[in-house]
């Protein structure tokens, strides 16, 4: 049951909000602290979904939509490659259960990226197994968005690819 | 799975001990959102249980530790009753997910309640079935303890008990 999780990440946020009068600093924060989360997450993530490496970033971007999402928030965002050069990628969420308890962003707080720790948990996760990305909103039901949109772009080939597996 | 809302919560911590050099500070505010949490929680907990409504303050210790502590942090706290008045209940906790990511408190952090957050969280849920109670850690295995106690007091005869059940 998640609604714990959701009300205390709505205190978290409030809290913020408190500490920081730019929507900016707290969105800021917000990634960091998700940083740190994903940094560490990652480990219970591989150690309990005993997924195999992923063959390529498309690969890496379903694992993210279909197991993370589906361990972490109870729901699977919808998956779309949004490049050519095939390293940037969308999820696209109908359902976001971290937002149940908020009905909308306060008109002084237009430009809060209320979800932000997310970007910073899969920027961390991604680091730990070798794989820069530069996460972000891209679209947010809160700001009146028709879904909530989070993109993915992958800044190089990991290192780990270097070696074949056997 | 909670480990994103486990160290989500360490991060609202440490968020906390940034804003507050007191410890008593860190955990009134843990304490208060806890509590603007419970009553909100409240409902979510007698939709989703569908329990039906407790005849005694033991029966309301019971169905906290095994209903609420297991639908909300998958652990069942051992509880006791320990006063002859019968409105002093323990919670005994052997395993506290919350703290997993935890190994201790820092030196200059020794009376911080880092799990706080429950105490105001069970008293506000409480208020909002007209129980007032007093929700304190009594013993907490960061601080050496040999197990993890929650102490609920309850305040006076609930209101709502005045008028028979049908």
């Amino acid at each position: 049951s998640r609604e714990l999780f959701v009300l205390t990440y709505g205190a978290l946020v409030a809290q913020l909000c408190k500490d920081y009068e730019k929507d900016e600093d707290v969105n800021t924060c917000l990634d960091r602290m998700g940083y740190g989360i994903g940094i560490r997450l990652i480990d219970d993530f591989l150690a309990r979904s005993a997924v195999k490496k992923c063959r390529s970033y498309s690969e890496t971007a379903d694992m993210i939509a279909q197991v993370a999402f589906k361990m972490y928030l109870g729901v699977t965002p919808s998956v779309s490659c949004s490049s050519a050069a095939g390293n940037e990628f969308s999820l696209i969420l109908d359902k976001n259960p971290l937002v149940d308890f908020v009905e909308e962003l306060p008109a002084e707080r237009a430009s809060l990226c209320y979800c932000n720790l997310l970007c910073g948990v899969i920027r961390g996760a991604l680091e730990m197994v070798h794989l820069a990305a530069e996460v972000t909103f891209l679209q947010d039901r809160l700001k009146g968005d028709a879904v909530t949109e989070i993109g993915i772009t992958f800044l190089r080939k990991a290192e780990d690819r270097k070696h074949k597996r056997n």
